[in-house]
């Protein structure tokens, strides 16, 4: 669909410049920043944006609209600067000007929810890109829903030579490729530099093939010759597969001294080279000036996109599908699912079965898939272990997006990356499995659903040296800890099936924080067997053993060592001595609790803490003197009983601390 | 070279099913474990030993020895297997009976150290992979440096599919292509199966052309025909380039019910199934029995393998090399670099400069790689920001292997899995830098560092809030405090310059733990203007400033934030309060320290705690009522100061606080 906006090269020509002046002034404005890749990009996004690209700036929410994400990030002026010039309302000439300032939307990376038009927060390299493969998965399978008339959009990423050498992008291209994903569309600001200098430094890689190999539509371009780009992504739309387009570019282009350098590429360009560029690109005016002629051409691109959306809410209107439509757009259904939680924790307060977490994990999945219709599932190749996938779930294949479980392959990281995509794209919940300790391969990732405020679930499970003889390398000791520190990272680690329930609860509802589940692989008695219409869990702690007396000692502990309190707490009530034992699924949970009630569960007591981790987070909980039983080495490699004993978190152990403490001995 | 070992087909048959009757009764025994991959693998495992590794068993540490890594993990029974029938004293039957129990030497998956000729922790898919990457790099380097005579061998990798999946791979992949590592042959376990079932699931990627694109010679082989598997070795060695070998492998082979299939992959055969293939495989002999004939022809190899040893003990004898060929495998000469230290503290200590951390890294640097020959720089494409390159430094480069900075590309995951391959192969102490908050992107290698004990050197710069205009993206929050929940890590954040002049000190004598050294973007001033013989910061934690009468409020900061303590201090002072500065670059250091040593240090007045990153870890520091001032959010994008301001760690606020906790308000 080339569009029907008139162009002319001199008009695209002053809408490319455009953007490279404002881009080095800016730049220039907050002596900080990286002109080189929207000056050498600006004429890739001007054939993008001014003949393909349908954004409707005065609706920036329209679920059909293109998705455009720059993934080499540090260019966030070439989103700023389209942005304006598009007519954003929140991005006048003033936040050009305060760039990199406190306060200003225009950060020095793009900030998803800083601003309108900026769908993916960028920076570390190769997020955007597995960001744009989960937006293209979304729009496939929400297509695959509601049809043509109300999903028909594309995917467009700018990718930087960073972004291909990172990891993450091999998975992001490998399960593109394998997915068929034909409305991705990546454009590679092939630019041969990168900081260090040259990429002859420190790469040979021939990109296209290395796409083609993974199933991927592949052209080549100048990325200065704006029919030749236009071509090119005319034909990547035609084309069935994803698509990549080198597109070789000039970094820093215009700039006469210093273009085709590392030296345009993070620093400012100087006002002697400002000068000189202005004279090269013949760029008379001022700066942060933009003449009349030149923004009206971007607007006309406003323009259109508006007519498209009209359309598409003529289409709308009529649809049949306009409600279930917006409601796949919206929050889950809380109150549904509160009545089909509620009515699963009263059986399950009566069976008390005793099964791992992430089984128990599992049987709530069912309650949740069958109660919302748009849960995305998933896991990194550990569907049978993660226990991920219900029952009436079906595969998510090449070319058939009908399905709601997506196999991501050995892939945490882009399964993470990928998720936040289908997260940011809309009319899905999606959550995924791997096992815990291998949260550090997708961590980059995390920190984006929390720093972006998505709420991701990430179902980890084999949560301590209780998954045994796997030993250290895969068992959590430092994990859970690691992901406490995280900010807006909401830490479960349920204690039996009522707490699974209940955690599962809150990560499908919650709206502004991604949750990581914490599930064990071996099987675990119900604790909870008298039924709370409450969800206690979303207290972060709470009294699992009240005292009946004046309590002594106080036990808190998290998921599977909660057990093991519980037993302690009996063997000290057989010595006479009133034992609170205290569950703590989730310590940012409690964190948030009024005083008054945190006060009410610790008591004044002397209090253990046990976990089968590090003491590392604990502060908040322990006080001088307090005990914390848990690991301070690696794991090994043994039956889990075994090792329990031989790290010496027993209920045992328990007692014996709990007893020194009182001063029992 | 072709060995000369007898080789007949029917031996190594019977050889190769010696492993897999080991792996199949092991992995029965333990009820767990893997033993598809041994068994698919036992063909080409067979023929690479027995025509071309060199190894022997009598000196597991011969440098010369070729490297044989099992990149898929999972499959340790295979290696185990191999180094049992190899002769190795610390790997008799009875290990193997007692496969994945406690305290036997037989892991889960292979763990560096628990017995000889394990080369590399592997589990965690693509470490292995990448680490070989390294240790062939090193092999070059070290060759580079004392010839073919002394250093002259090969690195053989093992990968399986889930290998070839994970991001890291890519980066592996491509830098080796880049670096043409001709001494690295990956042999492909091509089974087409993950744990999910059929590789189809969720990969197409034509992975000969993928390797052929990052430069690669490649190759492809019926991975139980044994003559084609030896020449395709063959050919491997004869190329210049690495190699790729796709073995097209059955999992768990010859298990007739089963084989094919991911049944085989992850859990035991069944009695039935393992008598049903010691059936077809006409393997007549009782469970953990292999007739002396096989073991015969297994130490036919450790035989060839001492007979390379001696002639190469015999070169090494004649070599005018000897001793410095020695002293690079050793421990760096730590009274020489004490010297030098000492000499560059006292300087520092005069001339006291106001340079950031990075800064004072790259001058102390340049002490460091002046006085100790083995040491190997490196940067995640960020040299300049980093400053990880000193001014006699010359870079490797393809074919060019005398150099001693490497230029990683944007890959801090497989940078650091590079790293723990060069250190594991000997030779070389390697460090290698990128900005704080990426070493998220290395994380699941920093941990094999740290579980693998290679004092691993992580120049981890930029390294708070006080990196600026970057933003959130950039901005580490949680970083140190999710590095310190790792076990055996060094973090280390020094105030100013001589600290970092003694940290570097520590990382690079250290034994058997990796560092990670997080050094500031921003200007500090140096702050030990007395010189001190004693390295402070191997205290961890000491008085920067001492109270000259009872002290009524103690500060304990880190890195940038000693300097506002060390301000805040001199406000109260001029308030006539008593203040004691601490600083604490390493809270792990500084929890070894004697109890006594500690008390005295931290005192028993209220303690105000500052370090701009999140509270979790400073529990062991902080009592109830202490207070912390830090981070509890992402940053944001500004400059320094102005965000430093912004989120209130100021030495202002540190008054104001400081004063309300000892009731002075």
């Amino acid at each position: 669909m080339n569009i029907e906006t008139p162009v002319t090269a001199a008009t695209e020509d002053l809408m490319a410049n455009a953007i490279r002046a404002l881009a080095m002034d800016a730049v220039q404005a907050a002596n900080s920043g990286h002109p080189g890749a929207p000056m050498g990009l600006a004429d890739v996004a001007t054939v993008l944006f001014n003949r393909f690209i349908r954004v409707d700036p005065a609706d920036h929410r329209w679920p059909d609209r293109d998705r455009f994400v720059m993934s080499a990030g540090h260019g966030s002026m070439l989103v700023y600067a389209i942005n304006h010039l598009l007519g954003y309302d929140d991005m006048d000439i003033q936040q050009l000007k305060r760039f990199r300032q406190l306060g200003a939307r225009t950060a020095g990376h793009p900030e998803y929810g800083h601003a309108k038009g900026i769908e993916t927060t960028t920076g570390p390299l190769g997020q955007g890109l597995t960001n744009g493969v989960g937006m293209a998965l979304a729009e496939r399978m929400h297509n695959a829903r509601f049809g043509d008339d109300l999903v028909d959009h594309w995917t467009y990423v700018l990718a930087g030579d960073g972004c291909l050498m990172e990891g993450i992008s091999h998975e992001a291209i490998d399960f593109a490729g394998h997915m068929g994903l034909g409305r991705l569309i990546v454009l590679w600001d092939d630019n041969s530099i990168t900081i260090d200098g040259s990429t002859e430094i420190s790469t040979s890689t021939d990109q296209p093939t290395r796409f083609a190999a993974a199933g991927w539509h592949v052209q080549s371009v100048d990325g200065h010759d704006k029919e030749a780009i236009a071509a090119a992504i005319e034909a990547a739309r035609q084309d069935a597969r994803p698509s990549l387009i080198a597109c070789k570019t000039i970094i820093g282009f215009g700039a006469p001294n210093k273009q085709g350098t590392a030296a345009t590429h993070g620093a400012p360009l100087g006002e002697d080279e400002i000068a000189a560029t202005r004279d090269a690109l013949g760029w008379t005016f001022a700066p942060f000036q933009v003449p009349e002629a030149v923004r009206a051409s971007w607007c006309a691109i406003a323009r259109r996109g508006a007519g498209a959306r009209a359309e598409w809410q003529a289409r709308m209107n009529g649809s049949d599908h306009a409600e279930a439509f917006r409601q796949s757009l919206g929050r889950p259904d809380a109150k549904a699912l509160g009545a089909a939680i509620g009515n699963y924790k009263h059986k399950l307060a009566m069976d008390g079965p005793k099964v791992a977490t992430r089984k128990a994990s599992e049987m709530v999945l069912e309650i949740v898939n069958g109660t919302l219709p748009n849960t995305v599932g998933g896991s990194a190749d550990l569907t049978g272990s993660n226990n991920t996938r219900t029952s009436r779930m079906a595969s998510v294949k090449p070319g058939d997006f009908a399905g709601d479980y997506i196999h991501y392959g050995v892939r945490e990281h882009a399964m993470a990356a990928i998720m936040n995509g289908i997260s940011l794209h809309g009319g899905f919940v999606p959550y995924g499995g791997t096992f815990l300790v291998f949260a550090d391969y997708a961590r980059p990732a995390i920190r984006l659903s929390a720093l972006m405020e998505r709420p991701v679930i990430y179902v980890l499970t084999h949560d301590s040296i209780g998954l045994g003889e796997d030993g250290p390398t895969h068992q959590p000791v430092e994990t859970i800890a690691s992901l406490r520190a995280m900010p807006n990272l909401a830490v479960i680690r349920p204690a039996d099936a009522v707490e699974t329930a209940e955690a599962w609860e809150i990560a499908v509802t919650s709206e502004r924080t991604p949750t990581a589940l914490c599930l064990s692989r071996q099987g675990l008695p119900t604790l909870r067997r008298i039924h709370s219409d409450e969800n206690l869990v979303a207290r972060g702690a709470y009294l699992m053993r009240a005292p009946d007396t004046e309590r002594e000692v106080t036990l808190v502990a998290t998921g599977s060592e909660v057990a093991l309190a519980m037993e302690a707490a009996e063997k000290l009530a057989e010595q006479g001595i009133c034992t609170a034992v205290v569950s703590a699924p989730s310590l940012e949970l409690f964190a948030a609790q009024p005083t008054e009630y945190r006060a009410r569960v610790l008591g004044s007591a002397p209090r253990i803490a046990i976990e089968a981790g590090v003491w590392h987070g604990w502060g908040q909980i322990l006080r001088h003197g307090d005990v914390f039983i848990g690991m301070d080495s690696f794991g090994a490699s043994a039956p889990a009983e075994d090792l329990y004993r031989h790290f010496g978190i027993t209920s045992d152990a328990i007692v014996t601390d709990a007893l020194k403490l009182i001063g029992r001995t």
